[in-house]
């Protein structure tokens, strides 16, 4: 099942996205929003018999979306998780993910522009595959972390290059407003078998920047979902990006950066296609 | 003034302290909660009003404190912002501020547990001083950012020193859950004419550990204010907490770190006193 966020007459919404169409699901069940629907079985099963009668309430094109889930409690991140992008990053994979904290707020969904911010001339792009989590919990065992993924989305997690480095610590270039695209739906997990099969591209204006396969992470999801549950617990909702593969801008010869007119694609099949323009901030 | 957010018989209150008495004013205004209050103007005369007659509704010793504003959009921390601090550290003040970032779920009130995690033997404090945001704005100007000020409070940044080093980005090992403590109030900007001439001490179980004064910010809260700005906006009931003064417990010799029993506290003559007791996660 494929979820989504959206507005419709002013009002936060979710549904079902059944080929082209949209079967609303709010206020046809009890859960008041994804984050809700996706943490509870019950409802998730109610959601599948509403979807599965397939009576479209919008066009898909039609709807304004959200993120897919719109106020995410947390969106953590991970760097230097894929050897290749490490490499060309200069680094190492060490003992421990490097995990990285992105505010809620910088948040947005399939569509919406990406803001190339007034303070920089080097926003980059890097294609990620996110982890929505479904199921919450502290202290998670590797081995039985997959439980606790409700499904997955595609993630861009555009980065700020000259303020990541303007101290040792990269965190604000990373928490621009509008540079964190999420979507465009989630895909439940029961329709991804073995997530490790998946393949990842970065595609800017048309053209192949990234390439993954998601069987390179050099941590697992299961390792870091374990990993950030001993510091703090996982709600549902809560967001995990996963690490971008080789191929971003900022290391290519010559550099590439975004700019106002571009498109950036993330390209997950089986999940999705993210496609977001890039607009100067105002 | 003085502001604070609590429980009372089960629903989320704000009032003002007067002596040790608490005058509430959710219900005698249309602002919901304090965040909302902060950021109005009107609503701040109003509060300041009812706060005069004084009428006590509770004894500031029988509500339950949340945290002052008790889920902030965003919590900003400031690395290596006293010069001793930075020196104690082994780092140099350099030419941007060292930005990291706190989810809002990992800050706890006056007088709870910080708790010292199952996976950690290196728990530290980080007495300081934090701003409350009451106007929100994006590219702030330093001259004018003391505006965008609706007052001070107490922080302690208690930071898990063997995670934060587990890779180059340390924000890990400053996002566990119930180590952000801040209270025990808000003290209104009107009351703090200058907060260079504050001072701040961090106390563990009656022992001054931390000194520090304002003054010595290598970065002052106006150029924290409008460099954040830049990236991204601020809202009514963010917090900025400014950095810590040297003689946290990982650089002494012996080392120091909270234990279970502990009590640290953080004080600010003319804000206030914010004191949590030290609990092992259960």
């Amino acid at each position: 099942m494929k979820l989504i966020s959206y507005q419709h007459a002013g009002k936060a919404r979710f549904g079902a996205v059944v080929n082209d169409e949209v079967v609303e699901l709010s206020g046809r069940l009890a859960a008041p929003d994804l984050a809700a629907l996706i943490s509870d079985a019950g409802q998730l099963e109610q959601a599948r018999a509403i979807a599965a009668q397939g009576v479209s309430d919008y066009k898909l094109a039609q709807v304004d979306l959200d993120p897919v889930i719109p106020q995410p409690r947390k969106v953590v991140c991970v760097g230097i998780n894929y050897v290749k992008h490490a490499e060309e990053a200069g680094r190492k994979v060490g003992e421990y993910p490097v995990i990285f904290q992105r505010y809620s707020e910088t948040v947005l969904a399939h569509g919406k522009p990406l803001l190339r911010p007034k303070v920089s001339t080097h926003f980059d792009f890097e294609a990620e595959l996110a982890v929505v989590i479904g199921k919450g919990g502290s202290h998670i065992d590797a081995a039985n972390a997959m439980e606790h993924v409700a499904g997955y989305t595609c993630f861009n997690d555009a980065s700020v290059r000259d303020w990541q480095f303007h101290t040792h610590q990269y965190g604000m270039g990373k928490n621009f407003r509008a540079t964190g695209a999420v979507g465009p739906w989630l895909v439940t997990a029961d329709e991804i078998p073995d997530y490790r099969k998946l393949s990842i591209q970065g595609v800017l204006n048309g053209k192949i920047m990234q390439e993954g396969k998601l069987s390179e992470l050099a941590f697992d999801i299961p390792a870091l979902i374990a990993y950030i549950s001993q510091a703090l617990p996982w709600h549902p909702g809560d967001i995990l990006a996963t690490g971008t593969p080789s191929g971003i801008g900022f290391k290519r010869t010559p550099p590439v950066f975004l700019k106002d007119g571009d498109t950036y694609d993330v390209v997950i099949p089986g999940v999705g296609t993210l496609s977001n323009p890039v607009a100067d901030e105002a």
